[in-house]
């Protein structure tokens, strides 16, 4: 029997998947499962966009140009340059969702074996990217003390090296909801325009500002017009997780061109998809505006209730959906197989996802989960009392840390 | 400015598109282009696809499972077991289009070094996919004068050293149509079992065998479940290119717990891609026989046309919809793009690819075109006349080579 590779052996599974088989066993025993475990948003998705989908008027599916269509990088410009990016439809190339914008980059900016910064915990796929593209994820340790804010520069400083190419950050962040400030986002401007580094900025939440907070976005800085690359998707921000996709934006001519030959490689992203994200752009300003009204609602049941219950801490987050809670426990994975499989409250419990796998740095996050505010807010009020109790009984309680 | 990687360097354009700018410049020009050169076709995507693309109601476009939804692999798996592949819907994964599927395969069986071997001329995309992976493909030459039949195992045999890893074939073949037969495909197993190789099919044109041949995979010969993986895809079978919805099947456990994980990373192929999908197992038989009859026709109004040019010689190739022609040129790159800039007849021309982006080995293909049979008969015909009248034109008119 032939031989697996060794990168093959080296990908990480999923660490939110792991927890499957318990969730598939506790269903099968008749236990109602909250999940707030993956970011799969239960919002409805724009009907401007549905719609498109219903009505289109192909006879041949055929492929698209492999940087997308015209149509839809000309209006997907004109949203972005809505939010002051000041950029030309040449400048984005669609993909696969944002995935596939994250692989592209890594593989066209990073040789292997040189390193991308990213403050951790941070989304766990970027992993499985970064062993795919042979290149390396040097964690910076950010703190749920102040809830996850950027790291000191003078800790950047500390991890850069010759093989450093890259600053990775995703703004609002996955898996914390931290979102950078202006003042944040300009020392890292100074940063990688001292080194020479490429600064990606993963988006994929940009719409999920709250408190009146705004986004702000390496693409509204000067200067850094040759180092910033931009991963998007139309997955969160229009509740559009399986239409596949997303795009990579940069004013970098030779990297654009570099990553179209990648592009160019795997053909096309898909036609329907196109023409939806593009109708999708007419989406209304109520439909954002009662999704941001819903989440900031959730958002504050969670964290509200979450730090009333005994020993645990969490931040309140300025974006995304998640937040990482600090819980009295001696091991989330462990806590978080156990609530599955060994406890219920009125046949009901919920699933998370320990905050370990975000974190890359061994040992972190043994304390934390990650919950995304994906349900309503009925739910989550039941979710927060299963989860009260279920730490109340947990045989690996353990109290401030 | 920070630096673009090597591998961004080394990766290949797509051979194809390098012509566009010049076929842009003829249109400008008035010229009307007869578009021979690339694999899309012109036949309708069947209604049932389409219709279930249109009678979607799902109301939050969602994430599927990595692998793919369990009703389309099932749906799928049904499929493949008429063609009596003998498979389980979980030796089947789901993936954005074949191109996924090929990458994934490359990623998880070989290590960066390893090689894969593969008569040329193939496929160029797979130059592409490989670069991303750091394999190395190891062409064998394959020859006009027979067709483009698999080359001899002896030969295969003179390549294979310590990091071999893997033989693909694509079948029936792009570019040059070929269909391997039985005896082909045994002698692959027995080399394959010999030297325990992964064998890669990649049957994306499957669907198009003519002259009442039959199509053999690897999947029908014993013995092989370690080592076949067969790369599908919708995009050609259903004329559904632009849905990006293939598979990567295998009988191999391990390989396939390892390629999911690739699969989890970026998450998810599109969910409508799947409902689309499997509608289209549906596809009443009538819509085949009628492609197929279709295709039989052009591909006999364009190897015969081809013949009766002086000084051209195109092999009767079994499958797909690709030939691979001799043309009395001193280099196919020079013609192709001499044909669409300095020439038209009746204000007319013809764009072809250049064999020599399908060809690995430098120096060959210089006298060879690929063709897409992928236009109706009367446009085949014109477009026919146009390169007789190219020929005869053609400054670097050689002959007999
Ligand atoms: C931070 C972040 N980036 C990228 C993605 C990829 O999303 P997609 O491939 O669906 O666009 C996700 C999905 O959860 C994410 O959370
Ligand atoms: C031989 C072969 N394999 C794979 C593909 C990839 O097709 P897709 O990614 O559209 O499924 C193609 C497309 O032309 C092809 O010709």
């Amino acid at each position: 029997m032939p031989k697996i590779s060794q990168k093959g052996m080296d990908m990480p599974a999923s660490p939110i998947r792991k927890l499957t088989p318990f969730a598939d066993q506790a269903k099968k025993e008749g236990k109602k499962i909250y999940h707030l475990n993956i970011g799969q948003p239960d919002i409805q998705t724009p009907e401007v966009m549905l719609n498109a989908l219903k009505n289109i008027d192909f006879k041949v599916w055929a492929y698209t140009p492999s940087e997308g269509t015209a149509s839809y990088r000309t209006k997907l410009a004109s949203y972005y340059n809505k939010l002051n990016y000041n950029i030309e439809p040449t400048d984005i190339l669609v993909t696969n969702g944002g995935s596939e914008a994250i692989t592209i980059a890594m593989q066209a900016c990073l040789n292997p074996g040189e390193e991308v910064i990213i403050p951790e915990p941070f989304y766990a796929n970027y992993n499985g990217f970064a062993c795919s593209s042979d290149i390396v994820i040097k964690p910076i340790m950010s703190h749920i003390e102040n809830g996850f804010a950027l790291p000191s520069i003078a800790d950047f400083e500390k991890l850069i090296t010759e093989k450093t190419k890259a600053i990775a950050i995703c703004n609002p962040n996955n898996p914390t909801g931290y979102l950078y400030s202006r003042e944040e986002l300009e020392a890292l401007r100074e940063l990688c325009l001292k080194y020479d580094l490429y600064l990606f900025s993963d988006e994929a939440y940009r719409e999920f500002c709250y408190d009146g907070r705004e986004f702000i976005s390496p693409m509204h800085l000067e200067g850094l017009e040759n180092n910033v690359v931009v991963f998007d998707t139309v997955s969160k921000r229009y509740s559009a997780c399986g239409a596949r996709i997303g795009c990579l934006i940069t004013k970098n001519k030779e990297l654009y061109q570099t990553a179209l030959k990648f592009a160019q490689a795997r053909l096309s992203p898909s036609l329907e998809g196109q023409i939806a994200g593009e109708a999708a752009v007419d989406t209304p300003d109520a439909y954002f505006e009662a999704v941001s009204k819903e989440y900031t609602a959730r958002r504050d049941t969670l964290v509200k209730g979450l730090n009333q219950i005994k020993g645990v801490f969490c931040p309140n987050p300025g974006g995304a959906f998640y937040v990482v809670a600090r819980l009295p426990i001696d091991n989330a994975d462990k806590f978080c197989q156990w609530i599955l499989e060994s406890f219920s409250y009125e046949n009901e419990t919920v699933m998370m996802a320990p905050a370990t796998g975000f974190y890359s740095t061994i040992g972190f996050g043994l304390n934390e989960v990650r919950l995304a505010y994906v349900l309503n807010q009925e739910d989550l009020k039941k979710a927060l009392v299963c989860l009260e109790k279920a730490l109340e009984a947990y045989p690996g309680r353990k109290e401030g840390q």
